[in-house]
């Protein structure tokens, strides 16, 4: 049975749950970090686990916690894709093994606490609304694309998440911006993922590196051998035009997502987030290049200045919110209002 | 002064304004028909002789419904884009002269009624939504895709009209599906409205129609010397491969639109109405093969028959409500609930 929300409990906890690291934080209902704690996921021997080490840390922050009153649950931000409300993950590709596991209910049993499961993108953009560039521009919706290893994406309108019916909306790392593109891993051709995220970064990196005159940049490769987008970037703000050109993908690509959202959704404001966005300067020209060429709505509603949040206007901005958006967001998905398609 | 809204009123007023007719139709608070008419929209001498007509229009509609009660308020279906609520015209094509007129501010002041303007795809797909397949498959969230000349959309979240920011979501046909592809008015290059319609159909059996043995096409043009969407499907009907390709390009591209909108917000329902609708056999597999080639989310929800609506599933259906759905739906416009983006 689900134990029952403790009304006026004092904190809650949230848990990122990446194909890297776990990390675990306590925040008080105003959001302020109360106790925290991280350690490398147990990815190889199936998720129980790697469930048991969560629910372990649960209660140790728990107990450093004791002087703040209860906890009032748990949320979870995990790889997606996830049905919603149920928790179920399907096959998130950096959880080998993960897929079927009915994460809400596993987890319910051993931390004795409600859990709420949503994903690792919306829960940074429900962050990111309640405590970031949503807040301090005062928006009722928004959306934010998380550009890290692969391209999540969140949905807030008017005041909830959107989850339509299954828990499967807001996911451009998987809708198609080349037709008939790369090949991605969930099956499609040309996924903005392939495009848009670090790893597109490191692969066009790598492609770049066969080329004759780039084989320095193999030296510049970290210990797995990544050719990683910060390097990228580096070389781009220093005028290498073959470094730029891999950000003009990024950003032409990004531009082209964008212009379906905002013709699809005339949002005031979407937000880019993730290690990627770090590489604002180097993307951006191109970004708004496209999102203007594709979308009549973008047109009809760009802000005069892009660096600048302006009421009535499309903006598109980079988050405010750092690394931490995901755990705070994890956090806040215990008290959080959403929407599921409902029959009437 | 706006009117207000007379309570318990006995029924509404919807007017349909095209850019070739103009309908006007009286419905009860149930949405049975009492009373319509139409004639040709005054086009060449800027909007408020139409406007004068429309009203006069009104009146002899109102004249004839005297005993069915008070009229609550007058909805107005208009070719977008229209900023909302304020209900002011962007540069609509169909309507040369148009550009900047306070639809609402000037109707309200001729009819002396509450008016709601909104575009005809949006009535639409309220129609549909209160009355069509959104009623029949008890839906809270569905989309539509009206195809016809146009690509108009709208967008049912939870109960209510999405309008977004400034009542300029749900444009289909002014997103891109083909990255630089041809040229739009509106200003963009590939939009889905130069594949997906049946002013594209025409245009793509004129460009056959100039090939030899074709040639039999241009006979078979109206007055306006313009090929029928309906011409192209009975040839594609009679095996022609030529034809039949013709709506091949149609389902691609509403598949690839279709994608996008699906991994954004995982809708239970999308429906496609307006005339090209008609011809849903010949690019209905098109549009399957798009949808799942282009779409995880689709993959993952794909009911397993297409044709007949599955609960928990991603249904693409044509729309149960004929032409009349853009008149019933404006009269519905006074009734409904709907979102703007609001400040917190």
């Amino acid at each position: 049975m689900t134990p029952t929300k403790s009304a006026g409990a004092g904190y809650t906890l949230g848990v990122d749950l990446g194909g890297t690291n776990v990390r675990v934080g306590a925040y008080s209902r105003q959001a302020e970090k109360l106790h925290a704690m991280s350690f490398p996921t147990r990815l190889f021997d199936g998720p129980l686990p790697a469930l048991n080490e969560i629910a372990a840390a649960v209660k140790k922050v728990r107990d450093q916690c004791a002087e703040h009153g209860d906890c009032a649950g748990v949320g979870i931000g995990s790889p997606g894709p996830i049905e919603l409300p149920a928790g179920i993950l399907s096959d998130p590709a950096n959880l080998p093994g993960w897929a079927g596991l009915e994460l809400k209910t596993e987890l319910e049993k051993l931390v004795a606490l409600p859990v709420t499961v949503d994903s690792d993108a919306n829960a940074a953009a429900l962050a990111e609304w309640r405590l970031g560039s949503g807040r301090k521009f005062q928006v009722q919706s928004m959306a934010m694309f998380t550009l890290g290893t692969g391209v999540g994406g969140g949905l807030i309108l008017d005041g909830k998440l959107w989850h339509g019916d299954k828990g499967l909306a807001a996911e451009p790392g998987h809708t198609v911006v080349v037709p008939n593109g790369i090949a991605c891993n969930c099956g499609s051709h040309g996924c903005l993922e392939k495009y848009a995220s670090a790893s597109a970064v490191s692969r066009m990196a790598r492609e770049l590196a066969s080329q004759p005159g780039w084989e320095f940049l193999l030296g510049m490769a970290d210990a797995q051998g990544l050719i990683k987008a910060s390097v990228v970037a580096q070389l781009a703000l220093s005028g290498k035009a073959e470094a730029l050109a891999i950000f003009e993908q990024v950003g032409e690509t990004l531009g082209r997502m964008l212009a379906a959202w905002v013709s699809t959704l005339n949002l005031p404001l979407y937000t880019l987030g993730g290690g990627m966005a770090l590489c604002w300067d180097q993307f951006a020209p191109a970004m708004f290049r496209a999102l203007r060429d594709c979308s009549q709505t973008y047109r009809l509603t760009a802000p005069t200045n892009t660096e600048v949040f302006e009421a009535g206007k499309t903006n598109v901005l980079p988050a405010q919110l750092g690394a931490e958006a995901g755990l705070i967001g994890a956090a806040l998905l215990v008290d959080q209002l959403c929407f599921f398609s409902k029959t009437r």
